[in-house]
């Protein structure tokens, strides 16, 4: 059944054998437990603004395969305008709801995978593509919303996977049979694998020869047997919200994901110990994925300018020259992220099967830019905001009768500014910035699609080096280097 | 009585009338609610370490009055040594809970209030320093520690505290009588109010003639009838706390402090309508908190330099080049932030009647810096640690023997280091730099003190900018400017 | 005669009535001496350039106006691709000579000017389009290079120009007869002016009514009477080649423009009084220029970094770890400028009579984060380079029998590597960032095209703020703000 | 002879038998060739200064060997307050000219030596304490200054000194005979020989067993037969210098120092095959050498802090709140730096004979900071300074009756500003900042001292890591790690 609506999706996760786990018991339906309440939230946001007419292009797309129209984080990008109205798609969602923009991560690991297996397809003459083809035909039939298990645990990192003492340290395969393979192993943060319809798995990084076990990809649904995810720990209960909680609306959420030995069909995988690409599978994935933070972050950080603008207005110094000075840093940090995605856009190469694939090197230089500047920009709303963020009081003692009179007389900000207002700005800057969604939002700017080292290390790869050199050879009359 | 133990300083909080709000409702014993217990370890570790008879020598000092053995947060420094003392007094506090280094504020005011009152006493003939005398002898004899009520809540900040539409919005004097003033307003953010046995109360801000009401400063008992302190929101509970919660143990009280119609008996105000001398003993207070900080953030950096040299090690990549790279970041801002603070305790002046005062240049060039840097820091540990700080389950699943196989299986990280070793480091950093806690000490280093702003105010002020104009008067043979 | 070649350039410039200063002499002939060579050369190779087949499209245009092909440096933009192959074009001449890349003063003053003359055509019925075609036509059908002089020297900065103790500090007009309009008043750092074949003056700021008199535009033959330029101090005589300089080949030339009684007829006057349209038309101006930077200074750092890579060669430390780091930071920096202007591009408006318009709060962006980061990236070159850069022995010592030997064995380098490469690359590095060059090109960076300040206020004053903070609004559910 | 004017210095210089090239011609007279007259006013000045009787408890010292009075840069320190007072005097000449300030490297290798020399006396019981005492009671009692020889030209980097192709590329012994040794080598970028007293050499690394030859300290005169300067490229001659010009004054000379089978006796070597001792020598050099960047470098600032502050005065623009905020900036750089050296000197502990050492973490946090911000200030001093330092005319054309006086109306700044006086800061600021000097000082601010590698790895390897991770290991209750 495609699934239209977000009442259709909350419906698709209903009532299925999932085994997770959260706070030390298992959760049984997702759609009413409050830990992951706001990441199926998060997913519906994107069903919602794809009914929504004046969102219908950019949300939406027609499949290469069929004509008909899917999901925009359904559609394998044909052109450079797809991949631009990906991020544009991106920057709409996350002005939302962040995570909702950045939840590209299904539609990222299939274009990955469009071109890889098309790739070994052509080289190796093994049926990946037609698999691939197959399992996209249903996936975009169904309209359906993947998470990604990329993140090996990894252990002792400095080892590679088949030199660690335990090797069910990177999901591999432990047996083959007629119908499919085994899986073992174990993934970090994959994020919103229980509310999704699939689970695609693809390698960490690239592998060499006896690492061949370890190359492996497929998908699977998360009622798969053996299949198990354990939630991160936090509590999302918000019992102080001054009605604007972001935490408690939308939210990661993030899983240990535990392959014991479950079992995946052929029809389901799409590389088994091909180790030669695994590097280039995991680096298709990463320019993808990195490509969408371009509109993500823009978008993030087009609310924390707001925040700040607000904060301003309502502390009485919006016109402060040193606000205003802070507010083009805020300003110039979005747009430069932003700009990168959409240059890489504009550059795009194709690929495999004719993929449009973002240029690498401003992709992850516009990614790599945006985990460093988060924490500059959280800097910023702090200092603009003012200690009140974090020592104000909650919303009981707002309810309070007792207290009520004294907080409202006294924490009145700037003329015609209801003190409930300034409460929930402040409160809204808090969950944002500076509370466990803060925390998460901060590791997550800089390891979320791949670490600062990775990005610099791509960059490196496919800036091209030799014609830099050469320019300088010209002019400097060098013979040599 | 002389408090000496962390258990008399416990005993002396018992029974006391206080109002104090916290989540819609009143709390009565502050020495067993745990919003207030961590605030309490705070101080109590205070006399704790001075009983230590290694750290004898830095954490008490002789006071000049009586030669009496004091703590080394009641004593007016009359020396370099004795500033320099105290910031590392604060190091090492702030090596075991950032929070109790900090706690400084007391001493602070004090120190600026023993020049300010001086001054007053010299140029106006009024007896603010007989009374401020008298006032130290008991406040050392007891060995007390206080609060400090600093920053009003300002309203709409572009107004002066006249110009307000409500008056309120800074403390001033309502009422004088011959036994003493009538105080009413509010401040933000006071930290450690309700853990403290006294509260001293001072301006925030320079003033001019018509702001006069507004000039006062006093110490009063958080016992005063009309004192009213509503703390931040925030629950300390910590349902997950792997053994090792940071802010479950120390952390901050922050409170709305309300002065409705508070009386002080005159042989307790400090200053009363001299609104010339209003900045000057603001900015003295804030040289000397200030000051405090090269001390409790460098220990402050000192534990992210640990966190991050040790989750490297966990997880199997201490030799990597990068994360070398990282650590040298953290420790060369540990180290600056540091020498800031010795550097302004060497060139120390004295003022008043013979109080040794930090260089100001120094002292807010180091301030200044630490605020910056920290937002840097944390980028840096998060970095280092990996996404599993944010990510990782909690302990009710480490404790639930159906998913504790998994997880002491697949978050093993190098050889040799136990998972829940990891786990509950992972746990520290999250607790210290990404969580509620987190979120607060970030703001906590841009605005505790004072403002990025007002330090940068601060330098300039003092910084001998017609000494530098005159040496290049001088080489570049130039008549004017 | 349509000028195509660069020797039909170079022949165009000779026997001029120039009346040009430096060093304290007339200088007769731009070809022939040696402070305005590099700067001859510098459009010389625009012109070459466009000759080459395989840069055809990217280097010439097909006029709106004609459908004749003409230089890019000639063409108004229409279209986001214009706009596009005008970054491309001046990456394309920056990568052998930077300040060849940024000089498309010429036609980015046109462009601005296509829109300012419509707009008050279609306002104030007044001639100006027309006049602006006739002149385009002209300059189009002869292929044109012109200078255009914006800044004005300003006088006491915190005045504006009618409150200047000395009228003349910006240029005005002080006539107005039937044939024209006589100015008067100086340009600061006018590029290239020596070397063009029109002057296109502007306004350098937006007026009130009382400066109506400044509020004037032009295009006039650097021959016209009563125009007189001073060339920048500087000897770029090279005496120390070593056979590779940077500056004696490609440099700026600057002036001081005095315009001393100008006479300007009015087919050449395109503003007039209209003081209400001199900010448009600065600000116009200023965002194509801006925009230009992000093909100019991408190539800028291209050559950074082939400079760097080689001498990390050179040195034998090409794969050290470090290095490899701050190569990356020097090409994210690279891709960021460009993407900038890339983004700006295809997010271009129309405005006027169809004039392609980049967006201007990318292009300034990219222009600010283009001066910061020079100074970061030249670090990083000397950093990597090393102290030889600047410390070792010229090309006379090189050449001298007696410490030829010397140099030869002790200044080598890695293996393969000519000592005399070494000693080239080292040469150039420094003409290029250490030496007089490297410090105009570092001011050049900051104030060429408008300074740090200004473009943040471009940043602030199109960024969409009030779509931000209604982002917010909606989130935390706000009513005011 | 006791040299104790700049008139006794000069007059020591003349005369004397040194073989340097510059141009590709020999220098004869150091004090009469443009290239070394400014190198000599350098170190005549640190004489000039220790003759001024307010500054003689700084500039002078009482040799803790005679209890004679002698300059303070032939002291070798014994106390925290010699230290301090060295970087003291280090800012006291910087301010006038920066490389006086710096010009410790005699004294900075003598107190290494003092150190070195006496641990290998009691270590291994050579005797080459008792020489280096004897060398120092001649250098005091003459009261020298020297240059020091430590940076290798190193050919290939990656390649450590016995593994070279040529074994020449680090200086080594040759031949040892019973009156001494021979060496052979060169040393690149040796600042001062030529005008120096003493030439003292050490080894510029650490080294192993098969290096041993390598491990070689000593100490010639610049006239010991074999030894070649060859001085660094560049013309000091200012044909433009409106007066002022600080490179035609005071500058470096930069020598490539070769040394062609030179001898030197035995009482003069004070190491000579000792490999393990090599790199606590020049670890030492570097550490005091690097502390006295905290003077040099402050003093550097306050001259950038002068011109920016005059600039925004002749430009009518000292209020401005960026700029304000930008001078905050460069305040807040020459405190720190500064700070780092007052904290070292204060934390100093003794080694060897009971010489001072500075803290070495805290100067290397230092000197690594005042390497990077230095670019960071010559960006905000363009900024503010504008881009007039780079275009204006030169002095040729000032003095031009024909262009005067259009270069005095129309660069007249600020009421009451002399055209001229804005010619001359600008002029200063160009020679300081945007030139050939420039150049030099912003590559001598990373390299000069060793790298900013060099420097992480001495705060890495000083930190105690092993406390922090300690406290951390407490609070989070770990067993490992």
């Amino acid at each position: 059944m495609f699934i239209e609506t977000s009442a259709q999706y909350r419906q698709s996760l209903v009532g299925r054998q999932l085994e997770i786990y959260a706070g030390g018991e298992r959760i049984t339906e997702v759609t009413q437990h409050p830990l992951t309440i706001p990441g199926v939230n998060a997913i519906a946001l994107l069903y919602d603004i794809a009914q929504e007419p004046e969102l219908d292009a950019l949300m939406n797309a027609r499949s290469h395969l069929t004509g008909a129209k899917i999901h925009r984080y359904s559609h394998i990008p044909q052109t450079s305008d797809d991949l631009l109205k990906k991020i544009q798609a991106s920057r709409q969602a996350a002005e939302i709801s962040p995570i909702s923009g950045l939840a590209s991560w299904g539609v990222d690991a299939l274009s990955a995978l469009s071109i890889v297996t098309y790739e070994m397809q052509q080289d190796l003459d093994l049926p990946y593509y037609d698999r691939f083809l197959q399992y996209l035909r249903h996936y975009q039939a169904d309209n359906l919303w993947s998470a990604v298990a990329v993140t090996d645990v990894k252990g002792d990192r400095h080892l590679r996977p088949s030199e660690q003492e335990d090797p069910d340290l990177y999901v591999h395969v432990v047996e083959k049979t007629d119908k499919g393979v085994v899986v073992r192993g174990a993934k970090a943060h994959t994020t919103g694998a229980p509310v999704a319809h699939e689970l695609i798995v693809v390698p960490t990084r690239a592998l060499r020869a006896n690492d061949k076990d370890y190359a492996v990809a497929f998908a699977i649904s998360p009622e798969t047997p053996g299949l198990k995810m354990i939630c991160r720990a936090g509590s999302l209960a918000q019992e102080d919200s001054l009605d604007a909680p972001m935490s408690g609306r939308f939210s990661l959420v993030e899983t240990l994901t535990i392959f014991e030995d479950v079992f995946v069909p052929w029809e389901r995988v799409f590389m088994c110990g091909e180790w030669q690409y695994a590097g280039r599978l995991v680096e298709l994935f990463a320019t993808y994925h990195r490509h969408t933070y371009a509109g993500a972050k823009a978008a993030m950080l087009d609310l924390l300018i707001g925040v700040a603008a607000l904060a301003a207005e309502y502390n009485g110094v919006a016109d402060a020259r040193h606000i205003q000075d802070k507010l083009a840093d805020l300003i110039q940090a979005a747009e430069l992220i932003y700009a990168a995605g959409v240059a890489a856009a504009l550059e795009a190469t194709t690929a495999g099967p004719g993929t449009a694939v973002p240029d690498p090197v401003k992709t992850n230089a516009g990614k790599n830019f945006s985990g460093v500047k988060f924490y500059d920009a959280l800097r910023v709303v702090h200092d603009i905001a003012g200690g009140l963020v974090v020592t104000m009081p909650g919303e009981a003692d707002y309810r309070s009768p007792v207290t009520q009179p004294y907080i409202e007389k006294y924490l009145k900000g700037a003329k015609g500014v209801p003190t409930i207002d300034r409460l929930k700005l402040f409160k809204f800057i808090r969950d944002l910035t500076a509370s466990d969604l803060g925390g998460m939002w901060m590791v997550e700017s800089l390891h979320g699609g791949g670490s600062l080292e990775a990005e610099k290390i791509a960059m490196r790869a496919h800036y091209p080096l030799e014609h830099a050199k050469g320019l300088v050879r010209a002019l400097a009359h060098l013979t040599s280097g």
